[in-house]
């Protein structure tokens, strides 16, 4: 096993190979302006292309070679195979039109942060891995404490802290982790843990109770109210049953903006009922959260300074390059004890002076990008005022949108328009607003998707993408007028 | 609760503002490429900053400031602070001197593609959402079948496949996760089950097992031979100890390149011991699976015919700017199982079909970047030849370093001395060893970590950074030779 070892002599002998196939800096250079202009080129013109591309399942691989390459290939032709298979094959989720799902949003501060970040190829696993990386990330994270009006507890210079994860369903498991940590520590068993959410929470929380080893039937999906947000009774009612039954309640998710309508679970009454049960409250504020950079926003996280851990994305509605969500702990010992294991190749001294953040210990994997550059950078352009502005911008479009839909007597609101998110559906039922729905996306220049409110079929409008301005809203009215 | 929604009149009344914030496409043509520049500076003279920073914990946190800011700033002052701030604080994993742990390899084309990845915004959760991301991921992955001669069940195009994960940590949980629904819909209950693993193996495995749900006491760590690799006779007996006491083994895992010294667990051996058990095989080649594009090092994958997955990090040693962990497995369907669930907001059509990829029930999170972009155009600028190429100059560099060191009366190999990594020790024992540990690193030009081999502190030197040439590996022998 393994290869055989060339004593002195034979490695003397052998011949110093000059030849390289690495990209030189100079050509670094070169070809990196000619794939920055490629981008601004690619966002100055991206209205020209359909929201979603009209290929056939396996239709971009058949434009693909069979086998890798062999040889090198000119990087001219991998940047012409940018416009000959990716832009046909995309989605193009910064497009104007794009009002699917949520956005998630990049920017140029995003892009030119994110370049920096693979430039550098740095590793923040430890503090010691990146110092840079590890601290601007816990200080670029008090900052949003700052902007976003959050509870104090989330500082890092307390008890609490925040890191930067891939995606909130990255971010509830690990709230999830540290819950089932503290349950347990106080004596519960796995198979006594219930979790508790409500009926419109995120599918990641289910997603993360299975991976966490919980049974389907250790998850209460709490009944809502007729504006789709939780109900405190029927969670305190679900609390109640499984304490008498032996149950342990270990964790309930609160969310602020749901999925489906961005229905906001009252914190407030939440915490309280997690309190009593000794249970970790979760809020879940993925795409909402953004909106609190606007004091006039923050009546949604009423309750947040009970809650133990907090997410939203940035990479959502605060114009920051994918990925970018925030993860924050009031207190950060049971996070760590869930997640810390130390062998002997990752011992050093910052760690073990106690005086330093690895990062490693507050997330699944081992490994870590320098993201918070993209979070810094995007701060520092916009600031304060210019994410205030935009958000203010896209609420303002979507309650235009929305007054427009309910002075439409074919149409009509199927949930309270929230913030950029606009829910309607066709008077005639099902049948028409599915029709309308499909109209709309095939015209090509607009993309929504839909959700299920009260049983009934709804058309979602989110308005979020970093490119929409007023006359593309107007445009989406009118497609929406004309197509009823 | 919510915006008070804006009747039509008002609306009309309201000026439209014509400010935006963002950054326009000219922008960030200007701005990318001075980022591109500087990027291409800062790896043309990498030579002149010490490998890890002087810095004390919180110095960085101390040149920023307090609050964020309120008003956007010059992005001149945002490029300035890279140099005042960010490269002071970083370690610097492309440095020709890095020799720690494994490398994070970053490379001209992948940071090229990240910058499309990062301008293009498309978010792959689901084929629908990024037809193209889904797939020249599926596409490549096929590719890297043939590059690395992969056994053919990893291929889409049978029951198997490839997708790329950020870390080889979240890879190892995803097998686990599928290797704990197979084992539980069999019947067996999570308190039974049991996984198993060299002593040696990543620490990902038990990060893993923990996030997974199972106890410390369902982790079995397996005995090592004299050269640090499983001994199938320790796993067979663990295997059916438990298997008499009422356990199910669930999974093994076995190691192509351990951390600590690269040593190989015989996956030919290993593979009978699981299918007897009925337990899932998956394979850890991380750092050392690379090896494999060139053919003389394929005898390490012997057995991998029978594994029901396997990991290995472009990121580490393929050039592929992190994050690019590829994850095959042989059977898609307990995977897929394991981790899909389909919230009415997500379904659509395509899903629906059966006929396309929806990567999200392939992985933890929901979102996605556009990660195959990197790994494609890594393999189209060195081609087959030029990967070839520099993983044997790696190897040459190490074996010689070896021989150096074997030759030396002062020092000794702890292990042998497998591909890229050289595990070593001075022959009067810890103390000595651990000071020309700290010596070496001291000097600021390189930076190596140690482990610990048969209770002996050994120094380790892997030969990995893509800058990584000839004369650093001579000027590393030559501060070992002088500091012994």
């Amino acid at each position: 096993m393994g290869c055989p070892q060339a004593g002195p002599d034979t490695v003397a002998a052998m011949p110093e190979t000059p030849m390289s196939f690495h990209m030189t800096p100079e050509e670094l250079r070169r070809w990196g302006h000619e794939v920055v202009d490629w981008v601004a080129d690619y966002l100055a013109t991206i209205e020209q292309h359909p929201v979603v591309p009209g290929v056939e399942p396996g239709e971009v691989r058949s434009w693909l070679p069979p086998a890798p390459p062999e040889k090198p290939e000119p990087f001219g032709d991998v940047i012409a195979d940018l416009d000959r298979v990716v832009i046909p094959g995309t989605t193009h989720w910064q497009h104007p039109g794009f009002h699917a799902f949520f956005p998630a949003n990049t920017s140029g501060p995003g892009i030119l942060a994110d370049i920096v970040s693979s430039g550098l190829g740095t590793q923040g696993m430890l503090w010691q891995t990146g110092p840079a990386l590890t601290e601007v990330e816990t200080h670029v994270l008090d900052w949003v404490v700052d902007l976003l009006g959050l509870p104090e507890r989330f500082r890092s210079t307390g008890d609490g802290g925040g890191v930067i994860q891939d995606s909130a369903s990255s971010a509830t498991l690990c709230a999830l982790l540290a819950a089932r940590e503290r349950a347990m520590a106080r004596g519960a068993t796995l198979d006594q843990l219930v979790v508790y959410a409500s009926a419109h929470a995120h599918s990641s929380l289910e997603k993360g109770a299975r991976v966490a080893g919980l049974r389907p039937d250790q998850l209460r999906l709490v009944d809502v109210d007729d504006d789709f947000a939780l109900r405190p009774e029927a969670l305190a009612g679900a609390v109640a049953a499984d304490q008498a039954a032996g149950r342990v309640p270990c964790l309930v998710m609160a969310t602020i903006g749901t999925t489906s309508s961005l229905a906001v679970d009252p914190v407030a009454e939440v915490a309280p009922i997690a309190e009593d049960a000794g249970m970790w409250l979760h809020v879940d504020g993925a795409m909402a959260g953004s909106a609190a950079v606007c004091p006039e926003h923050r009546d949604q996280q009423a309750g947040l300074e009970r809650a133990d851990s907090y997410v939203f994305n940035p990479h959502k509605w605060l114009f920051t390059t994918f990925d970018c969500s925030c993860f924050f702990v009031a207190d950060r010992a049971p996070l760590i004890q869930a997640l810390s294991i130390l062998p002997e190749y990752l011992r050093n001294a910052a760690s073990e002076s106690g005086a330093v953040i690895d990062y490693r210990d507050w997330q699944v994997p081992l490994g870590r990008r320098f993201r918070a550059l993209k979070l810094w950078f995007v701060l520092r352009w916009y600031g304060a005022e210019g994410l205030r502005h935009h958000v203010r911008e896209h609420v303002r479009l979507a309650q235009e949108l929305a007054a427009r839909i309910e002075a439409d007597p074919r149409l009509e609101l199927a949930a309270p328009a929230r913030l950029n998110l606009v829910c309607f559906r066709h008077v005639d039922g099902d049948g028409p607003t599915e029709a309308l729905h499909h109209a709309l996306n095939a015209t090509g220049r607009v993309y929504l998707t839909h959700t299920r409110l009260a049983d009934r079929y709804v058309v979602r409008a989110s308005i979020g993408a970093w490119t929409t301005e007023q006359r593309h809203v107007d445009a989406l009215w009118r497609l929406v007028d004309e197509l009823a």
